[in-house]
């Protein structure tokens, strides 16, 4: 029996984009053949492999244990969902108090500076310019050292993290993404980058912070710091750590928005590619655990303690109003802002896929170049924040304000910037604040002629650019909150623009904006939906965000791919999608296969497996019996690559073929065969071998997983990528119909190492 | 080559609860051997096959043809998921005002009779017992009506409706559950029997109406009225038909609850087995047209066009209180409520669960026990409903209530039945009600002081009995409603006795209770989660419900199953689970596979088939060519029952083993190898041949799937499941590990026969 392997590693070749599954190089229909593995040129990418390895190891696996062990797993799991919510919701609680104090104290300073120049109502340039100075050189040196600490501590770091997490979930590791250092220069990193007033978000960072805990956890401590619990040795596998990971990024999501259900929508309609209902059940812990926590601090801090922070509720942008309604004739603004939501959408991907290949120019110039381009978006972001403001006229305070007007100092509407008495600049209440308070008062109903037509346009072409601009710094900078921010500015343009035609208050046309430019860019639908119901509050506007997030996705998904996905493109990650193409219907399994196949025999000489290791990059290889070990060639199962290096380096060898009285299965604890940390795994030219050793046998049959996925290779592509996405293989052998009866000595029966007869 | 078959169905056992998978009765390891299909004893089941059949015929498919197909099968999928969207909303629409007037009309005519009695002051029996009557007999015909339908129309349209959708969706399709005439009964048998004053709800019936819907538009119009549609036979395949089922149940709480965001979540959690990520974008799309009509018609309705119905909006329950503010001190209550939601929702998922066992043999008795039964619960109910606020004391209308009090007639709270003015009866408030209105009244805030202990003790017990024994009953009833009321009435209880130690309000106390008894019966999470927020319009409780649902379910859980897998269970459908269970790691498919495997020759004579079609009830059979079609023997691939039918009808036999110029793919237009709709398969046994054609051959090749789904016998049965659930099998072929030589002959080549060569 001849075996044909399609060892592709699921990777799609980031070259051409015509063929994402596999290359299709088979010579000749007869010959053994193996796919080359295609991609990974830009990082080295470790896969992950979703598949139980069913080999003689795992019959002694906890899995097969008694009722203690499984306690023990299923205990430890929902423990470390806990963990996973308190420790994503403290840092989330530390990021919003951090970032609202420093940006805070920074504004009130710069406002009172300005302010005592206004109050003397002479221009005094003097004032002035410190007041630029103090501002724009804050601002410079959080940037600075957000770019600094990510350039040089944890490059992984950079961005906003979500296309790494999402291609984990999908079964790419890249090297980094999770480490503690990852980790903490996340944390920090994104403080300071979110304080620094440029236009960035904390919300991907977040998810990332999530995903990033949860994997720490799962790790098992560190054997580096001997931080090691026997208990967590259940979760040195794959399949164990994408589920922790999928809750952590849930998590992050509801930290970030302080939006629970949002954020477990978020995970499985956006990150994870499995998904399993208990699945499910447990994000959903781990994001009460989340909102619990948040809302008791949140709680904790209403009472005034936390300095600057605090004065909102679990509800982001609480801009509840009662008396909602609205009538039909408000169906065709929204479908209007969904149609603009759309095209603003897909232009702004466009953009920003564009403007990230120039920037990955730049940045592999070195970290110099890195950190150039992040201090110089940053002045010119102090710059036109500072700057644009003159543009507006001021404007006399309305008499029924529901707040003071003009505010001075840091949070609420109505800024007084240069303005005399009062009177408010309407452009510097939007541009010259916080992105969470811009959006809140462009949110914010009965301010229906707060702002002017210019001052909106003007704010909406500076985010559009500037969130473009600023995405790709070497910073860990996230993408949601800009986005909103940017959605919500033409959303009131367009409610300006319909005016009383309509019934609905401006605040909900920019939330409606918002959620059209959502939709635009990140193509989700019911996550975004609860997303924006959980950070608004506003549950009666649900058919219109509905409406216009359904509208916004069809229209922007006819021009290109929703944003991470594009992003993880241009960083060079595979990803392998659910969607089947319409030619992968004519094609069959077997055309796709590629050689020359490697495969080892039962009973294998080590230099052969050293060799092949060391030229190949395949991560698992079929183990065939020949005879006289069987009747006929037949196929015993796969052998991964990470366990044949473990074996190598036991150096448990044999010196014939014959079966030895090596009980491998004493030699070797089940612990050794676990899977490492992510990117701790041994390289195979790390390993030394004298030419004596290179000349023994190893016995690879109770370390093969005997029940690897085949199919036929008469399937179609299209079925076969269906079983490869669904139960997310990593391998899968390609079987020939024929059986192709090479011998048929009689057979030597070696039942002691074939257990099947 | 020897082949082994698992042809198992995917069906459990419902005999024996211990293994669900397969049966195992493997006689001898080497024998060729396929499982018994076992279940199914209960009513004629069909299984559902959601594998793409690779044959000949599928090369044909508009799958593989132009972009002109692709479009036109992509545009009618969404054109569908639209006319799903639509008519369940107007169902759903007309469904709430039939039953809120003809509930209505019943309780202000009965209340003005007793009124006219009241006044007088003097106690009138007669007219006190004219209002009874007109009630009572008012009832006991809307619950005859609705029971007579059902019994004699059409049976399957009894109960929510719910399992058996979920069952379909699991890949079992029961008799009849997606007929039009199930339709028609489900919505008017829903509509008189909630109107009945039974305690049953209308979400259930909704879901399976969505469903039913999904099913009829999907199924191509109806070949005895004439009315098909050539587009339409894109969705004659039970992939197509699932996902429009998903979507119309999804559309069905949409409809029902007025909960868009929860329906789609409900859809995911509850009832698909299978999901993918297209699956939510598509069902949140008719979930949004459903939410975007019944806000439009409500907007007329609020212009009070609609008789009696009209006062809520698209929120049914809306009991916002803008000032929601709550401490840890709340969380201990809230804790309390989630243990008590457990262990009442596992005590009534008990008690139902006996209950309708028990019914189960009154019901197997005949059509007038049935309906005797659903006569004597009618008349019980009224009974109950009038003569226990008679218990209940009056109270002294408060002074500063925002509704008037006491009311008369028909909706709010404050009920005066048989009270002097200025008074009400509280316990009247809430039974004598339509359930919309008790649920209203628990859930109002600023009402702490309206109801006495005793009153809501009386009518937890009430509800929670009433639910249980209703439940059964041979009409189109629902269960979501009545666990509401149940689960608000002791949240409210609850509510009372933390009394002032809390800040929250009893009317929230009670939604906190409706959430606690809802995940105790129902065992969803994210799905609740959202279907209450939308239910009531309060984000702001979101940690506290996240909270109740987490404990609730999973006390629960320690004690039984949710209530839908309980019901399944008893109307005997098979369901397949994604859980492992650990012996199913101990034992390999090849122990459960069972004998004697019944397996076609490539040419195989026609008495051959007709027998074992005759004798088995397997749906497919593994076509083996052995020599001299080929060298050895070997698996060419699985032919379905249905695709062996069709071409034994078509007589197409040959008269010798040799392939003849008959061109199989011309004499066989693709759409008579098409799903037909539910139920209307073709038999054998309604087959006729004669002898000579008895003896005739077949060639199967062209209609056989090539590429069906294989595994070693030596994978675990854990393992095997997965492949099984994850892609959706009905058929898994087992492969043994050893190519058994049992030839070596010369090969004859049939290349024309065999294109593998």
């Amino acid at each position: 029996m001849s075996t044909t392997s399609i060892n592709g590693e699921a990777y799609t070749d980031q070259e051409s984009d015509t063929i994402p599954l596999l290359t299709s190089e088979r010579s000749n229909i007869n010959s053994t053949s193996q796919v080359a593995i295609v991609g990974a040129n830009v990082c080295p990418i470790e896969s992950l492999d979703y598949e139980t390895a069913e080999n003689d190891f795992f019959k002694q696996d906890w899995r097969s244990g008694g009722k203690i062990q499984i306690f023990q797993y299923v205990f430890m799991k929902w423990l470390l969902c806990f963990f996973i919510g308190l420790i994503v919701s403290l840092i989330g609680f530390f990021n919003n108090l951090a970032v609202e104090n420093i940006a805070g104290l920074k504004f009130v300073v710069t406002s009172n500076m300005m302010l005592a120049r206004s109050e003397g109502n002479s221009f005094n340039l003097v004032l002035f310019g410190m007041a630029f100075l103090v501002f724009s050189v804050s601002n410079l040196i959080l940037t600075l050292f957000a770019s600094i600490i990510t350039a040089f501590i944890a490059p992984a770091a950079a961005g906003s993290g979500i296309p790494e997490v999402k291609a984990y979930l999908n079964g790419v590791d890249a090297p980094g993404i999770f480490s503690l250092r990852t980790l903490i220069v996340k944390i920090i990193g994104s403080i300071s980058a979110v304080s620094s007033s440029l236009f960035v978000g904390k919300a991907g960072p977040m998810v990332h912070t999530g995903a990033c805990v949860a994997a720490l956890l799962g790790q098992g401590g560190s054997k580096r710091f001997r931080l090691t619990w026997r208990w967590l040795c259940f979760f040195k596998n794959d399949r164990d750590r994408r589920d922790l990971v999928t809750c952590g990024s849930a998590a992050g999501i509801a930290a970030g928005f302080r939006a629970p259900v949002g954020g477990v929508l978020f995970a499985l309609e956006e990150m994870a590619s499995w998904w399993r209902s208990v699945l499910l059940w447990r994000s959903f812990f781990t994001t009460a655990v989340v909102a619990i926590v948040l809302r008791a601090l949140i709680d904790f801090c209403l009472s005034g303690k936390c300095g600057l922070f605090g004065k909102g509720g679990l509800i982001m942008f609480d801009v509840y109003s009662a008396s909602v309604t609205y009538h039909l004739t408000d169906v065709p603004p929204a479908l209007a802002l969904g149609v603009i939501g759309g095209i603003f959408g897909s232009l702004f991907n466009f953009l920003l896929d564009k403007v990230l290949r120039i920037y990955n120019l730049i940045n592999e110039k070195g970290i110099v170049y890195k950190i150039s381009l992040a201090c110089a978006i940053s002045v010119s972001t102090s710059c036109l924040l500072f700057g644009l403001p003159w543009l507006a006229s001021c404007q006399p305070c309305p008499s029924d304000a529901s707040e003071s007007c003009p505010t001075i100092g840091r949070s609420g509407n109505f800024k007084k910037f240069q303005c005399p008495p009062g009177h408010y600049n309407d452009l510097a209440s939007l541009i010259f604040n916080t992105n969470d308070d811009a959006v809140r008062n462009l949110f914010s109903k009965n301010t229906n002629s707060e702002f002017q037509y210019s001052s909106i346009l003007i704010f909406f072409v500076t985010c559009f650019f500037l969130t473009i601009f600023s995405c790709g710094i070497v910073a860990p900078v996230g993408l949601f909150v800009p986005v909103i921010v940017t959605g919500a500015s033409y959303g009131r343009f367009v409610g300006m623009l319909v005016g009383s035609h309509s019934s609905l208050n401006h605040g909900l046309y920019a939330v409606l904006g918002a959620a059209s430019f959502l939709g635009g860019s990140m193509r989700m639908t019911v996550s975004l939906c609860v997303i924006i119901l959980e950070l608004t509050n506003n549950l009666l506007l649900l058919p219109l965000i509905m409406l216009v997030l359904l509208i916004s996705k069809t229209v922007a998904d006819a021009f290109n791919g929703n944003i991470f996905d594009l992003i993880m493109k241009a960083k060079g990650f595979p990803y392998l999608e659910t969607h089947v193409e319409p030619y992968m219907r004519q094609l069959t399994v077997g055309d796709v296969v590629t050689g020359p196949l490697q495969v080892f025999q039962g009973i294998e000489k080590v230099g052969n497996i050293v060799h092949v290791l060391r030229t190949t990059r395949h991560n698992g290889f079929p183990v065939i019996d020949e005879p006289p070990l069987s009747e006929s060639p037949v196929l015993y199962g796969l052998i991964l690559r990470a366990h044949l290096i473990e074996l190598l380096k036991k150096k448990a060898f044999m010196s014939a073929t014959v079966p030895t009285s090596i009980d491998a299965l004493k030699l070797f604890p089940a612990g050794d065969f676990a899977e490492r940390g992510s990117g701790n795994g041994d390289k195979i030219e790390e390993l030394r071998f004298t030419e004596e050793e290179m000349g023994m046998f190893l016995d690879l049959h109770p370390f093969t997983n005997a029940s690897p996925y085949t199919v036929v290779e008469t399937m179609s592509l299209a079925k076969a990528l269906i079983l490869f996405r669904d139960v997310g293989l990593r391998h899968l052998m390609v079987m020939p119909k024929i059986s192709g009866v090479r011998t048929s000595v009689p057979s030597v029966s070696f039942s002691k190492i074939l257990p099947v007869d």
